[in-house]
């Protein structure tokens, strides 16, 4: 445990080859400086484990820039301003920002976001009102175009996104909603949140499955997955259709590239759209995007769930066992 | 040959498992029939023949109705009217129409188009100032999104679309345009025809060849081949970068699924879109193509290429020799 004036950081100890391991990681007690002038010191209560850090642990340029080994890893967490050299950021509030994987974070006030911890549990700025929500939102309306009356698949459909398209597509007017999970407690689950239905990708090949689910075929495909799943949907697509690819996580940890989708070149009859984004880029739909939010959470309408693990020194392991599948909803880490 | 009152046509002996063969195809002397009350009679000149035909020929449900065997093939052909039925198109007026592999056609007046022979050579109207144009032009403007500026890679090049579509590239602003083709003639053609860069794809793995061609990457990427040369593609398009799905070439005859493009899940982070296009759902852009293609033919700035093989029974192995690359520019057969 640290002592006064320290902190606890995790660190990359080496890159994974493949599957990451604990062995990938390491816990280390730092000095907690004092904050430099316009910084704040912020004791960080609960961070973000996220699919797409596993990319970031690979040294390959992509559109975040990888993890450096023996340096501490990074990414959303929200927490309590504790020290404060700004005249903008106070301690005492609640604070949004990117220096995950650690205790305290030490950062410029411009590079956190006060947030309103009355209106809703502080995990919630997350997974339903941060990023995770605008994935969702963002890949369903602008990326999709999802029209009312389309009946639309997810893939990871109990994760922290897959979840929210799923129950934001019913809200929204979509004719039915499929959804993809890996376990029977979760297809449970889907049904549960007002899917149409939902199936356990191991109880046969995807595209069979989709086939039953989807017998008039699907007009959306929110993908998280990508490999078999992506072949699926390309031959459930109606014409027209439409897929929005938001992640990969069957390909995460592959060391070879995958040879699924085969049938790619169904999209030149079938006119289909496949088109990859990333959150950052779908910003300006963030104000429309809570407006909605926070009404249909205010009814009780959308439902987010989480698992959360407790203590810094569980987050390598909450971030392994989310490549697995073991999260329902948004998976968090309380420190 | 036929007698006073017959005519020959092609009709589908059996459906082709993999590559076409000659015994798929049959020469047949039919009775040709005067035209009923509103029906034309047309001597063809020139007929098209076109990859989409080999996706005809298999017995699944696509975007066109399959052939059936032991019935006459169809497609594009451009004819002169030798007896009339109907007060709108008169004997001696050449039309356009769909009724190819056959030496007469009789059909409906309202289902061909009488067209100015004296603009522009009869077959002109079955590539560049036809559906072939308007491929070209819809994939590279609307499909992909083209901007000036753009660095444009076309598959197929020395094909009938793609030797458009770079060309056309070009006389819009492109910074650079980058073609693949299957022999050396067909790269010097390329050359000539105005393309920055051309190479071979039989010279090394396509993947190699673009990066070399296009060490900065690729901002559009109009696909007639699929396969290696998608997922080439698909690893030089620069962030927000397109591809226009227009044909699959490589894989018309295979009996297996393609296991490429094995790198789709990179068009998260690229933020790339793939769309499948067809030229029936772009038929709005004629207008506005007739018009720009109309003044590049004028000026000399755009050249078309064609291949011609001279009668019916010849156009068998035009077909097969088309899927095999025999052909640069537009394949047509004389009859």
């Amino acid at each position: 445990m640290r002592t006064p004036g320290q902190t606890r950081q995790i660190v990359l100890a080496s890159r994974p080859q493949g599957w990451p391991t604990p062995e990938n990681f390491r816990l280390e007690t730092v000095d907690l400086p004092a904050p430099a002038d316009g910084q704040v010191v912020v004791a960080n209560h609960v961070m973000s484990v996220d699919p797409y850090m596993r990319g970031r642990m690979n040294d390959v340029k992509s559109y975040a820039a990888p993890f450096a080994v023996d340096r501490p890893l990074d990414g959303a967490a929200i927490g309590e301003v504790v020290a404060s050299s700004s005249p903008d950021v106070h301690v005492g509030q609640i604070v949004l920002h990117g220096l995950g994987w650690r205790e305290h974070a030490v950062l410029p006030a411009a590079a956190v976001r006060v947030v309103d911890a009355t209106a809703a549990p502080e995990s919630a700025y997350l997974s339903v009102l941060g990023m995770t929500g605008l994935t969702a939102y963002a890949g369903l309306m602008a990326v999709a175009e999802f029209r009312p009356g389309d009946t639309v698949f997810v893939s990871g459909a109990a994760g922290a996104v897959g979840s929210l398209v799923g129950q934001i597509a019913k809200l929204s007017g979509a004719a039915r909603v499929i959804g993809s999970a890996g376990s029977a407690a979760k297809v449970a689950r889907l049904r549960e949140l007002g899917f149409d239905e939902a199936f356990n990708y191991h109880d046969g090949p995807v595209t069979d499955l989709l086939q039953a689910a989807a017998p008039e075929g699907i007009d959306v495909y929110f993908d998280n997955v990508g490999g078999d799943h992506l072949e699926a949907a390309i031959d459930s697509l109606t014409t027209g259709g439409r897929a929005a690819l938001c992640g990969a996580i069957s390909q995460y940890n592959s060391t070879e590239p995958s040879a699924a989708p085969r049938n790619l070149s169904l999209a030149i009859g079938k006119q289909l759209t496949l088109r990859g984004f990333l959150v950052g880029g779908h910003q300006d739909l963030m104000p429309e995007f809570h407006e909605k939010v926070v009404g249909w959470l205010a009814d009780g309408s959308l439902r987010w769930d989480e698992t959360v693990r407790e203590g810094l020194e569980a987050a390598p392991e909450a971030f392994i066992d989310l490549l697995r599948g073991a999260n329902t909803g948004k998976m968090v880490v309380r420190l």
